[in-house]
């Protein structure tokens, strides 16, 4: 009987971006129904990552498509389903995943990595898979574009369903938005890409939400050293609640971030996270892990067209260095265990949703980023 | 009674450097005993290395040092030890490692690194940690310089025990000395840095004697797919009777390197290896591994100032880099059961040696060397 069903067009509120830093304008919009494969959910929480900050601003002119609707961190509620999908129905809460996993590529059925072939990150994609089209449109019936296989910033969006995690009904919609992105790439950074063994020693450089993810990873594995770098003195308060051991402000010394890494623990580190998006921290993370083993995760992103600024030969110093997408979680595999470890308290999460704002406030939620005011603005839609 | 035997000085031949790129003289030259924790080794074959060709040339100007005894690919016969060595005697069969293992500080105690924190290799030194001294000296008493903790173009040379490894008395000597460098680096990049599975694809930059000790180690691991790229046509012959599956020469083809490489294998190989010491090849090394778990090992020495040719945000497609030294192989711990795999043929070292000359002919063995003629050449001393 399912596909006898009839599904809709929906028409609800969106935050539409018209322009490069311009106020988002919150408007009616169309949504059209799930196509194969697809799947239309209500939106009931959205925060907002630097990403989606970057590609408001338009750093990246590749990036640049309006309209568009933005927004990638949320829960939500499935609406509907389209021709296909089997895994998810009605109703189910669910969380949308930016980097997607179709569950039949080489690399979704390699254990090696979580980049699948067909829906992973990318932030020059601003059409649905399908068929190159959008699936929301202006009420005169100009096509808004997509963004990071997600669009959360609307009450209802169109996602393929290798983007969309179900997660147990009972955990809290409010905290789950956090899984969607910082919490899943900072701890799974620590979990999956480093894996962090209990009583060894970190440092994070960079204590957005992203680095604050990683603190709590690092502090939920039970590394016994947790060196936060920030040049944000607030910073200090805020690492020490989830589980900072030591705190670095450069601004605030007068040798090289990883000299000073090295006053606090012998030889350095053992791991070292870049979360800043800046060449010259990822430089100081490299040299602040220890020689020998040490290992430079990074998470950052790098818009400057710089180079690595590191030396081939100062690899052989035994140092390594790997980037981390979505904490190497397989989302729709590995994120239904992890929401669970979450729910189990495992992982912490209130720390991280330091504002909750009604949907309609979305402008102001840019603005508290921004001035780094908020570490998670949660929007109510 | 040990300590009641007299060690005496020993005069014997060497091949002493005197300046950048002049001719090595053969010159009876005096070698003191082994001081604490030393042994005095007889060397009875010894071969050349890029490595030993580089410091030879002076091509980094921190390295010169002269008059100077250069070599470290070697195998010989324990002559005394010093106060202090136990594990060994006169008579013992060995080889001398330029990445030492002292066994006792962070570093050697530690699963994840070769890298020992006294004895590293390190080709700026060149006295003896000990006493910052020279055990060599000309026949008018002048000091003459040591290399790479093993100075091998002698008769005689004084190491470190931490960089002196004991094999098995059987095992043939004039075959062992490759385990000194060339078959460790290659073989163990395979196995241990890289740890390369059976059935994986494969590609080595530059078919030197490392490069092909690669192409060793990854047939003997099962590799499905080895895929070997020189500029010098006479490679393929030799390369496939090592384990060569497909060749490419660059001068050859109309597109970059790794292009071609994924004309052989779809997506790219699973592991690549970089042993030509030449970035530009390092980053075609770095683009042929494949996306998603790709991972490139940096086996060549890099004199060029260059930093690395990779933007950060290349690692976001899952490719690694990675250096490798010596193999990482623990030195002392770890050649002894590799020297009985290559006794037993799971390593097969014979084509590894091109030509086979007295001592007295180094000029000439240094000479084929540069004309690119000689994969290893043998010197009888």
């Amino acid at each position: 009987m399912e596909s006898s069903k009839i599904v809709r067009k929906i028409t609800c509120k969106a935050a539409v971006a018209y322009g490069p830093g311009e106020s988002l304008v919150i408007e009616e919009i169309v949504v059209d129904p799930p196509q194969k494969m697809e799947v239309r959910i209500k939106i009931l929480f959205t925060s907002i990552c630097h990403t989606d900050l970057g590609a408001w601003q338009g750093r990246n002119e590749a990036q640049k498509a309006y309209p568009r609707i933005l927004g990638h961190e949320a829960s939500g509620v499935v609406e509907s389903v389209g021709e296909g999908v089997t895994d998810l129905k009605a109703g189910d809460h669910v969380i949308p995943i930016f980097n997607g996993e179709c569950g039949h590529c080489v690399y979704c059925k390699s254990e090696n990595t979580n980049l699948c072939g067909k829906f992973r990150v990318n932030p020059f994609k601003s059409v649905m898979v399908n068929d190159g089209k959008c699936r929301f449109s202006t009420k005169d019936g100009k096509p808004i574009f997509h963004f990071l296989n997600t669009s959360t910033f609307s009450e209802y969006t169109v996602l393929d369903s290798a983007c969309v995690v179900k997660i147990d009904p009972k955990a809290p919609l409010n905290r789950m938005a956090l899984l969607s992105c910082c919490i899943s790439t900072g701890v799974g950074a620590v979990w999956n890409t480093a894996k962090v063994k209990p009583g060894s020693s970190v440092a994070v450089f960079g204590l957005g939400a992203v680095g604050l993810a990683v603190v709590e990873g690092a502090r939920a594995v039970g590394a016994s050293k947790i060196i936060g770098i920030d040049v944000n003195p607030d910073k200090l308060a805020k690492g020490q609640k989830i589980g900072l051991t030591d705190f670095i402000n450069p601004k605030l010394i007068d040798k090289p971030v990883h000299e000073k890494v090295k006053d606090v623990i012998e030889g350095g580190v053992d791991y070292s996270f870049e979360c800043a998006g800046n060449l010259d921290v990822l430089r100081e993370a490299f040299l602040s892990s220890h020689d020998g083993w040490g290992l430079t995760v990074v998470l950052g992103v790098h818009p400057s067209p710089r180079l690595l600024p590191l030396h081939p030969m100062e690899l052989f110093d035994g140092r390594k260095i790997v980037a981390s997408t979505f904490g190497d979680f397989k989302g729709k595999s590995q994120l239904p265990d992890f929401a669970k470890q979450c729910m189990d308290g495992v992982v912490k999460l209130d720390e991280f949703i330091s504002h909750e704002l009604p949907f309609e406030k979305i402008n102001d939620a840019f603005q508290l980023l921004i001035e780094g005011k908020s570490l998670r603005c949660l929007l109510h839609l």
